[in-house]
């Protein structure tokens, strides 16, 4: 007759949460960064539970191995046992957890034994079955507390029930069961993992820019260069960004290159796009000549690192016809029955500029240490920020394993995929290990659009495996709404992406200046797509003179740095507005609004944004004052960081009027009024 | 460097349903009940899957081993990449399942190819790599669809087009190159289960009656017994029940026992409650002697059998203190420091006339196996229907085994769990292996109450793991809202019981006569039990006289027997009704409705229930014509089968008006009215 082996457990743990596929790969946080753990736990019976998560920072965390760290967890609903705890993580890499659990019979004896005292039916066999009870414990247990267990049983065989009707007096002692309770019968749930990134991963700012168009002095205009962008980025950490992202800075192939507006013939002078990788003067290791040198790129690195900012290349796996590997490994590369090679295609369109490589060829080892090699090249030259082209057209395998072999070996490198597709695949790409991923936003305009979006976005499971970098504007879509839009339109989509996400990011002086022009079709309308772009063209920006949005990218930059609300995801709630053209959202620090004035950097943070870029919007917001953190019998103050102006208000409903021609938003931080200040006006 | 083997799949296989668990336990069908099998799978890139669910009957199956039968899975939503197919289980015991999916290299090359001759840029080349891309897989291929690949190879290396632009063709040879492509690459997701029981697993109604209650004949009345009980059955059977369920039959302990009313002391005559089980006479494989003899149960098992009926006996694992096992088995039991066993105790009450098994002994093993041994006593007698009491007081894990190792033996038979306590407890019984559930049906009586609940019930997860069995009263529980109600309360209640769940049952005479009146407690206020309960006492019914619920039964009986609609949970769906006194909510049976209207068996039923046993009540309902099955242009019949009267009705809305004096409810079978009738008036 079969049956299990030892005496299986009576406890179930079930839905233990944040979980992804069943613990097939971990969650994200980022330092500091809470991790809730919820979990469904139940006996058969009626006894008492004693549930914990138990935690474990990376084994090869620096300050020593630290060992299990038990949290007790909280019976949050009795009636659907559900139990919850949370955890910090302090360091980068992938913590583990798992709830645990055993039956408490310490306390489900003393309850009972104490409504029989009550009752006036206890008998002196209930003292006597505890101290039997914890004579059995003590055996197991370490031997302070043996020692301390043995004593109380001393005491009940002598009929003395203070351990029982005590209330501290029996905590205590239940508190020192533990240890033997769990030696005896624990029952454990899965091991789950938290994969912990460096804040950066979660909150950033990015600036994009051509480095070939950089350059802006006179009297004659020249091409950029790296060395022009090491002149530039004391003028970027101004702005308060903390990412300067480049394109490839690579050979760019002569084949069939691409001319201005992306189209077919190239003439001599044309430069061509950068994403087209790969030249006589070499290939993903090599600095295009015209940009500079290997040593440029080192010195860009560490001199962005002097000022707090990460450098940031773009990692683009495919080749022009021209890069070196094309003779050297043809074995990447798909070939026609003619014996050349497949280029890119989406019939009936041909990129003939553009060779993919072959993630299904029979050497596709030897291709994804090469990707790799090549990975890893500029990480030992100092960069710790890649941005991923175009991974969802590689397999998710593949990027697995490159991410986790590079983090190994450089903790804290940041992938940012550069992917605009299904959901699913989105979401997959997060789950093998991108930090981040461009979003649907550039495309979200409606509130009602906004709220769905951001709502999914800031919740599980995609909070606990995506984590959104918003762009208005890319270099390579200019979306509808932004087409000939006034530069208004411009400053409320990068308010709604600097508050809305943590991570946020902007194409450069293009987008500073508000471009609109998008390429018009041959037959009639227009492609998401800047004309004149600076994928294709030298292009030469003049940002000192006139309007242009410097000055509120680097207010918008000032806040996020100050206010900690804004360094959260999770924590976004959306409230109440009675114009659909007003949307209303709050964000408070993970550690929760402070109640200390002279902490306004933990405050809970309310942004109020004219969707409108075209006239004045006023309404009455209806504020969730809980969220906020805000007694809803008192009055609170609202600081508008953008303006300065500081408001009074009390309960959940005020009055907002926006001018799109001031500004776009509010973006306010909210303090409760002291006491002091309430009782002596 | 490390990275993976052979090359991992490009394909993703994610969110599979129905699933319980991730996989842990199987979800829970009857044969004929079909599996819609989900999943969300897709790769990097754009290339064209070929996705299956592949599903395997029990191994034991009598009909040869079948092996794996894969059924195509259709793209349901390409936008979330959400796949589905289904199948229908033909026999009972554990079914498996998995989702597999490969590139379809095919007929992305059929697509790419088509596009390019569609605008005319196609070049011999395509052709040509058509070709190679047939010739490979033919040599992976079976031999019959070897060849067929290589006579088309042949043709594309010949410059015939016809496989990519005669559909058909290609459609063919896409079919034909399955085997091949599958073999070459294909990626699987979890293996799954499904337990298959028979159709009562699904769909029963229980009649429960107490053996010694049973006879009401005159002159005299004496105490039933099992042979009563066989005279009965042609009774039950007219009832149209088709489980007849007993209390425990066993001797019945006389320590401490109860007496009328459940009160402390038993006089000399009181003759006990059926769950304090054993005496001299033996314990849980003894019947007792005033209810006859072991071949009587034997008997009562056959004759049910022949009748199309089960007989359920009570699992009720718990000791008199007479019981055999005290004193031949004291390790099973818990010790006081005196060395008395423990009672059962809820402090400050005691339940000294029972002795819980102790699941903790350090004899566990032997335990167990005693109690399998109870159990398969009594299924090697022919019972195959256990009703167990009290079964959350017991691990779980040892009811997973029980459950197994009794399935194994005598397959098909069938566990409900007596347990009204949390929804996470009452979850994972089913989880284990219970086959039906009691639930909180018996207390939920406003609309909403009925709508959220059965809403619940009826949906994955719960419809996958948990099968509802509703009680409008037990032995244990008669409900606040029954107390003094008129019989027109029972009524409603029963219809609700037989049509919202495709298992109920009822309370024998009890309810037939529509007992109210409840134990009323000395200090005041009333207990939710009846008085003079047939727990504690022998009661003697006269049920051919007077009002009874006889009639009500015997028509919904007929009615649920008829309709396959009723025979299923999942297919429920709740419609609108402007008065909150009225419930409305309709069913399909697992096949869908039949458009055939000699097939009236297959119909959607319909039911409106007045939730008001006091009065009359009226309102407009507003159908999803969609869920019935009907066209909402043309008008349909709707045909009381309670009453007989049939209604034409168009479009979604129609009045209702339910009088509790002349019926409880409509229970409507719909039907369109076939084209002919509507264009011939």
């Amino acid at each position: 007759m079969t049956r299990p082996g030892p005496a299986p457990s009576r406890i179930v743990i079930q839905d233990v949460s944040p979980q992804i596929e069943g613990g097939r790969h971990p969650v994200k946080r980022v330092v500091g960064e809470p991790v809730l753990v919820g979990a469904t736990v139940f006996a058969d019976g009626h006894d008492r539970l004693h549930v914990v998560v138990s935690h474990h920072p990376p084994r090869a965390a620096g300050s020593g191995a630290k060992g299990w760290i038990d949290v007790a967890m909280t019976s949050v609903n009795p009636g659907l046992d559900r139990w919850e705890a949370g955890f910090t993580p302090a360091t980068v890499g992938i913590h583990r957890f798992e709830v645990q659990a055993w039956i408490d019979h310490v306390a489900t004896w003393r309850d009972a034994t104490r409504r029989k005292i009550d009752a006036g039916v206890d008998t002196p066999g209930d003292l006597l079955a505890g101290a039997g009870l914890l004579e059995g414990l003590a055996e197991l247990g370490p031997k302070r507390e043996a020692r301390a267990l043995r004593a109380v049983a001393a005491a009940l065989a002598g009929g003395d029930a203070t351990i029982v009707t005590d209330d501290e007096a029996g905590r205590a002692i239940e508190a020192v069961a533990q240890i033997a309770l769990r030696r005896s019968d624990a029952a454990s749930g899965d091991t789950l993992t938290v994969a912990v990134e460096r804040e950066r991963a979660l909150f950033s700012s990015w600036y994009e820019l051509f480095p070939r168009s950089t350059w802006t002095g006179s009297p004659e205009p020249r091409a950029g260069t790296l060395r022009d962008v090491i002149d530039h980025l004391d003028e970027i950490a101004a702005l308060g960004f903390d990412i300067v992202y480049l394109p490839p800075v690579h050979p760019i192939g002569s084949a069939f290159r691409k001319g201005p507006d992306n189209t077919g013939g190239a003439g001599p002078d044309d430069p061509g796009s950068p994403w087209a990788i790969g030249g006589p003067a070499g290939g993903h290791t090599a600095v295009h000549p015209d940009l500079g040198t290997l040593d440029d790129v080192v010195e860009l690195a560490a001199s962005a690192g002097a000022l707090g900012l990460d450098l940031a290349l773009d990692l683009a796996f495919q080749c022009s016809p021209d890069h070196p590997w094309v003779a050297e490994h043809p074995e990447w590369f798909r070939h026609r029955p003619d014996g050349s090679i497949q280029y890119a295609e989406n019939p009936p369109k041909k990129y003939q500029d553009i060779y993919p490589l072959d993630f299904e060829s029979a050497a596709w080892r030897t291709l994804w240490d090469a990707l790799l090699e090549v990975t890893l090249f500029w990480a030992e030259r100092g960069v710790r920020v890649f941005r991923v082209d175009n991974p969802h057209t590689k397999p998710f395998p593949f990027w697995e394993w490159l991410i986790a072999e590079v983090q190994k070996r450089h903790a804290g490198t940041i992938f940012l995929a550069e992917a605009f597709t299904r959901p699913a695949v989105m979401r997959r790409l997060g789950q093998v290990g991108f930090t981040q991923g461009y979003t649907y936003f550039t495309w979200r305009t409606s509130k009602q659009e906004l709220v769905e979006y951001f709502s999914e976005l800031a919740s599980p499971p995609s909070a606990d495996e995506f984590r959104p970098n918003a762009w208005p504007t890319t270099p390579d879509i200019l979306p509808e709404h932004l087409q000939h839009a006034p530069l208004e339109a411009f400053a409320l989509r990068v308010v709604l992406a600097a508050t809305l996400s943590p991570s946020y990011g902007v194409f450069g002086p293009s987008f500073e200046l508000g471009e609109t022009v998008p390429v018009h079709l041959p037959e009639g309308g227009t492609r998401e797509e800047l004309a004149r772009s600076e994928k294709y063209e030298v292009r030469h920006w003049d940002l000192a003179d006139g309007r242009t949005l410097r000055p509120l990218l680097t207010e918008l930059n000032r806040i996020r740095g100050e206010q900690l609300a804004l360094h959260t995801l999770r924590t976004l709630r959306f409230h109440g507005a009675d114009n659909d053209a007003l949307i209303c959202f709050s964000k408070t620090a993970h550690t929760g609004p402070s109640s200390d004035p002279s902490d306004p950097g933990r405050a809970s943070v309310l942004v109020v944004v004219n969707l409108d870029p075209h006239g004045t919007q006023g309404g009455v917001v209806d504020l969730d004052l809980w969220a906020l953190g805000v007694d809803p019998d008192r009055p609170y103050t609202v600081t508008d960081l953008l303006g300065g102006d500081t408001y009074t208000w009390s309960g959940s409903r005020a009055y907002v009027e926006l001018d799109p021609g001031r500004r776009p938003a509010h973006v306010f931080r909210v303090a409760q009024v002291s006491e002091s200040r309430e009782t002596s006006p």
